[in-house]
């Protein structure tokens, strides 16, 4: 069974997601990882054949450089699969790349870190052609404020205050390397700055960055103070943080892995 | 009935286009005019408002910049109006701008220049967050040869050999002010440069961007000869040129009027 690793890209408008837990009475909808499996079941002869994703994104969350591995029940060339599989896919997932790999390869467990960017216009009005791709939410940010809860999440912190409430992991620890805010132009033909937020960690939790921005927009609108949302942080309680935003602005950018595991 | 002009913005890809004649037996699809149509109807008090547009915009073009006109049977400040529309319209459809204008103001017939940019992925592989907002044709493009062929449009001619078969206008002479190619770096994730074609002329006839946008592509793949172009636009023959490129890289990004029927 040759291992496998691939790298994706999909716009995520129309998926329920990277995975769907089927609950009982729930339909289970159309997922990254079930069109996937559905390309590699062809591939494989009908055999099933079993997707770990580096990052589960939810339901409208995007990918750039989201990571697959698995194993084949033959071998077959790289590039041969990439185009079997582009082939296959619906055109909203396309596969950029593909490598045979490490047996102990495993897209998540492997993964040392990841890179998430969330994109939100703050004009009056949003561009239909930016609607399936960035959240909209009108109105002034402060952008020193903004900057300032961006450095809050810098480092070894628990997270649970910004973790889904139907999250289940072991802990809710993780260290972020990387958080910042730029602010761009308005796109032509708009008006108003867009907040472009990018945060890298050994990893997040359900929701996690979506919250992050939740975080941004409360204290650069003014809602509440930076010192109020770090104390927010520490109480490790999700009913102390604001909501989440928007999954449409939110892209898997890139996955991390160790030099051992490349390839 | 005061009259108002709009500036739109829409993205495309879920219409049938600006304005679909109603055939016998065909059904008439969702068009931006309608959509438009409908929303005034309800600001009008059931009264059907026409819409004048100022490009008959194709099937999944879109635009930053459309320009409609209309007359209401009351008076509405334009801020209200803008904001009673983008509450009555669906989110694919955005007015950008409106106000009071001159009765004699027509969006299409008041028009004096048009600007149309079409945006093409050439890498193997497109990403899916740009399937809606880019062409695409993989392959290798000769950027000298591309550029040649955009410089033939340049000027007064007679653009019948790069018209829709279908269209029915008084004259195919168009006078071209501007037809500018740039490459641009592959977009994060993809591989491959991206055509940005940018034309302005007085008008354009159905289909012609895409038209020309098909002759940049023989051109550019080594095909056809810039000279064997050069012949076929001056056949005045649809039949002489290349076939039209697909219309989801099109937008329609402004439109010009004279200096005494702005505003």
């Amino acid at each position: 069974m040759p291992p496998y690793r691939i790298t994706l890209a999909y716009d995520g408008t129309d998926f329920s997601g990277w995975q769907l837990q089927a609950r009982a009475g729930t339909e289970v909808g159309r997922t990254v990882q079930g069109v996937l499996e559905d390309a590699l079941s062809v591939l494989g002869g009908g055999i099933r054949i079993a997707v770990a994703g580096a990052g589960r994104t939810d339901a409208g969350v995007h990918a750039l450089g989201q990571v697959a591995s698995f194993a084949l029940p033959r071998e077959m060339a790289a590039a041969d699969l990439v185009r079997a599989l582009n082939g296959l896919l619906p055109l909203d997932v396309r596969v950029l790349h593909g490598a045979l790999c490490d047996p102990a390869f495993h897209a998540r467990k492997s993964a040392v870190a990841k890179t998430y960017r969330y994109v939100l216009d703050t004009g009056p009005l949003q561009l239909p052609t930016r609607r399936r791709r960035a959240g909209h939410v009108p109105g002034f940010l402060d952008e020193r404020r903004v900057a300032e809860t961006a450095a809050l999440f810098l480092g070894r912190h628990d997270f649970a205050s910004l973790a889904n409430t139907g999250s289940s992991v072991r802990t809710t620890v993780r260290t972020v390397k990387r958080s910042e805010v730029r602010f761009e132009d308005a796109p032509e033909g708009a008006t108003g700055p867009v907040l472009v937020y990018e945060t890298e960690a050994d990893g997040f939790l359900r929701k996690m960055v979506r919250s992050m921005v939740g975080g941004l927009l409360v204290a650069g609108r003014g809602a509440r103070t930076v010192e109020d949302l770090k104390t927010a942080l520490l109480a490790r309680d999700r009913r102390a943080w604001p909501p989440p935003a928007e999954a449409r602005g939110l892209t898997l950018v890139r996955v991390l892995y160790g030099p051992g595991t490349e390839g």
